[in-house]
């Protein structure tokens, strides 16, 4: 029989079998089993209703790791609504794009950040704003926890939901200017959380931690997997070393995901606080992607953290997950060195590395192409942008989504990223689009010419890295850049580096050598991205 | 994007990936590696597709645990046609039967049972009779091993398969005297292999025995599951305590899978054979359902045999798993006598206990009700027996699977079950049909009235048990019901305990009361139905 395979098959089941547990624990510490977890849920689906949200609408959030996160992901997908979690380092204008892009109806936003939307609130279709402390809010945002308490926590009619609907929309750094909202459907996320089950070993005693952003594809599926197995959510408003390792002991954490600048900075107050306990009473697993942890970080974490890597591979357009080196077979022949590969495929996925023409090259572990995918987990499609979801499936290859990112593969079918095609610098576990930050660059009054690439960084992977050509006659200070960029950008994406030349390397028709002025930071390095 | 879900994807990724890994040990110790036995498949489909078989075609197969039981199944989706496993302990009308009603092509089949579809071959309409050593076989049948050495090994094309496409269709007894035809899609296999993986904590480093046979709803599932996450199958053509033990401490096995039946005969063994090593150097794992397994069995296994239980449950029509109580939240707070449940549903599924109206029962461990099901992991329909389908899925409410087994359910959504509303014996793990064999009763010439119906083993479960009343002035002895039986039916099903009565309680309408017969031997007992 066919059952229509959803994102609420998660809570359902949790709701079934584990309403007595403790589903979700807040940021301060307040307990739901997964029956009160359900009834908020419930709650906040009546208040949503009301205001109108039906199937197809779109709500976007605006919040760190917390409970309300979780609950208006559920809450809006019960509706047959279309969940839009946005990144919240963004600045104003970001917003603007995406609440008009994707016509959002609701914004429920964190005290936090609320008033970045609120700067905008004029120029973006919603109607409803919900702010999560509203007291603290500048502008006049509906409170979240008073309409959650005074709303019935009978469910509405749950909507009639086909696996092929649209179950959320989170939005990627693009390589144009513009952020891409990346469609997903519920097929894809649950046969997403399925897999990604397998492979980081989910079991229903987890406790998981939220170290990893809950907006990054939905918390790398994370959302969805933790629910449906009966394991625990442990929220985390702010990554910080000594928050992290206080709740980690706390709860007897088992499991959590980190881009490798998460171990790298667990690992810098380890050093400096020798005698921190690091673990609960449980083995606890670390998940990493983003971008690839270092050999150093790996052994360090291990060794000395006493948590076990398990690295991952994957892009916001692929749910993500669709490599990994957690391979309990291979890591037992070719030992631990084998977790700073990318990995191979995992289950029921088709991922190949293919030359310029659509051919697989050869698994020498030394030949370079492009990391192409087939795979349920793959992304339906990028949202009002034909053209970029057209040339994403079709780029080399037809019929395989085209991941940009550049790679060998070795005779155990185990990838290793080693350059990136497309413009795109990773940095923190944040992709920043060099194009946009160039775009800025270039409405600076005294900059005449400017390229953004990735540079070594030991802490960061890549800094984000600006050479720019002042106009003639002009001296241009770092700071006259930075600030600049501040009012104009989320601080991550701000340039950490800014080198002023005479000119830039170009080709016969002006196209700036954007790899040449790479190259020459890389020189020492294995590959022309960064690790850690 | 929709990648079409199918059982090819499994082997599609264990040569991918595991290529130089041996794949597959067969009964003699020959060992494949993962492109070998692929290569095997390859030409074993290029020998099917030279004999005209293609998209819809039925491949029957009847062997043992075999290399080539895998081999077929894989060959014969492969070119989208659908496989067909029988029972090797039928008996030749059965055969007739099966084949005609599948419109079977071709049957492969090992020389231990090819005579028995032999004795048939005129009557269906297979044209293809392939065997497993056919120098052994009595009549005209090509032989594997030759057809298979001489093909070439590069795939023919494969087919363009959806995932609505029949994948599998397994032969269960009905209630009724004939044997049902499960047809299963790619979709269904595909969904439940990935949820099996889960529940059953398969990894790539798993060593599989094959101590459940294969054609028991393709071996649970894990002929796909195992190969897709790219662990071993070792063979076993013939399940003796010696033989798996030995198998298990050659081939360091982790994993296995059998009916209670099974883990009484290792009890046995091993309280005859002390000193015998039971496994081998790693946890040794083993899922069991088909029945319940008595507490007792489990702590023995788990205490003395030193392999720890997995108690699964679920139908052929069920792929099969549905439910399991192997939940490490809850064995940690409820401890190992949860075991005894058939615990609470998987992954993705809604399992229901509920009155004849169609109402859940209560979740208080005491009330009965059916259990139903929806997921994904549910068949298609029954083989040419739309009314039969109907009923499934509609009898007390619409749209669940209805499984004719009757539980109650507890707190934590585990359910028990306790008796069976539809007419099976269920005997070492093998269903018998009591109709099927009142149908062969009644056809003795001294016997007026029969009724057949499960009393409690401690071995089988349950035995077959005949009440039968004679007609008048006749004498009948066990021997001479047994004898009349064993041409008629396949040994398992011959009643073994055979009770001549005057008379059997009827209705006002004449129909026979069999829960009054059945009553008195379970009166000892917790439940209706057998343990062991
Ligand atoms: N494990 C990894 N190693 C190296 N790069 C990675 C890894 N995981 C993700 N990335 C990079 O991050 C990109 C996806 O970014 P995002 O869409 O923000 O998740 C990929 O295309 C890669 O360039």
């Amino acid at each position: 029989m066919k059952k229509e395979m959803t994102t609420m098959d998660f809570l359902d089941r949790a709701v079934d079998l584990y309403d007595d547990v403790v589903g979700v624990i807040a940021d301060d510490g307040t307990e739901y089993t997964y029956a009160e977890f359900n009834e908020r849920v419930n709650s906040l689906a009546n208040v949503l209703a009301d205001r109108g949200i039906g199937q197809g609408d779109r709500v976007a959030m605006l919040a760190s790791n917390t409970h309300y996160f979780l609950e208006a992901l559920y809450a809006t997908n019960h509706l047959g609504a279309v969940y839009v979690p946005m990144n919240y380092r963004l600045v104003p204008e970001n917003y603007e794009y995406i609440l008009n892009d994707c016509e959002a109806s609701v914004v429920i936003a964190d005290y936090d950040f609320a008033e970045k939307v609120e700067a905008v609130r004029d120029s973006v279709p919603a109607e409803t704003f919900i702010g999560y402390e509203a007291d603290e809010i500048d502008g006049d945002w509906e409170d979240y926890m008073t309409l959650v308490d005074e709303a019935s926590a009978d469910p509405p009619e749950r909507a009639d939901l086909s696996e092929d609907d649209d179950a959320s929309i989170n939005y990627t750094s693009g390589t144009t200017g513009d952020p891409k909202g990346v469609v997903r459907t519920h097929r894809t996320e649950h046969w997403h959380a399925l897999v990604l089950n397998q492979h980081m070993e989910i079991r229903d005693d987890d406790t998981y931690l939220w170290t990893l952003p809950m907006f990054h594809c939905n918390g790398w599926g994370h959302t969805y997997a933790i629910t449906g197995t009966g394991g625990t959510h442990v929220c985390l408003r702010k990554f910080t070393p000594e928050r992290t390792l206080g709740k980690i002991r706390n709860h007897d954490v088992s499991f959590m995901c980190g881009a490798p600048t998460v171990l790298n900075r667990v690992i810098a107050y380890k050093e400096n606080n020798p005698d921190v306990e690091t673990t609960g009473d449980r083995e606890l697993r670390i998940a990493t992607a983003g971008s690839a942890p270092a050999t150093a970080t790996i052994e360090t974490v291990e060794d000395d953290i006493s948590w076990r890597i398990i690295h991952i591979y994957g892009l916001t357009e692929t749910a993500p997950i669709i490599t990994t080196s957690n391979s309990p077979r291979r890591l037992a022949t070719r030992g631990r060195s084998l977790k700073v590969k990318q990995g191979s495929e995992v289950l029921g996925t088709d991922v190949r590395v293919v030359h310029d023409d659509g051919t697989d090259v050869p698994a020498d572990g030394q030949t370079m192409g492009e990391v192409v995918v087939r795979g349920n987990q793959v992304m339906d499609r990028y949202l009002n942008k034909p053209e970029a979801t057209e040339e994403a499936f079709n780029d080399r290859i037809s019929g395989y989504f085209h991941t940009g990112d550049l790679a060998t593969i070795d005779e155990d079918g185990m990838i290793s990223i080693q350059d990136r095609k497309k413009d795109i610098i990773i940095s923190g576990g944040e992709n920043v689009s060099s194009i946009e930050v160039e775009d800025v660059l270039y409405d600076h009054p005294e900059i005449a010419k400017a390229a953004v690439i990735p540079t070594p960084s030991d802490e960061w992977g890549e800094l984000v890295t600006a050479v720019v050509v002042p106009k003639p006659g002009v001296e241009l200070s770092d700071a006259d850049v930075e600030d600049f960029c501040r009012d104009r950008m989320a601080g991550y994406k701000i340039p950490r580096k800014i080198l002023v030349q005479e000119d830039l390397p170009e080709t016969a028709t002006g196209k700036v050598q954007k790899y040449q002025l790479r190259k020459e930071f890389w020189e020492d390095e294995d590959r022309l991205i960064g690790q850690g």
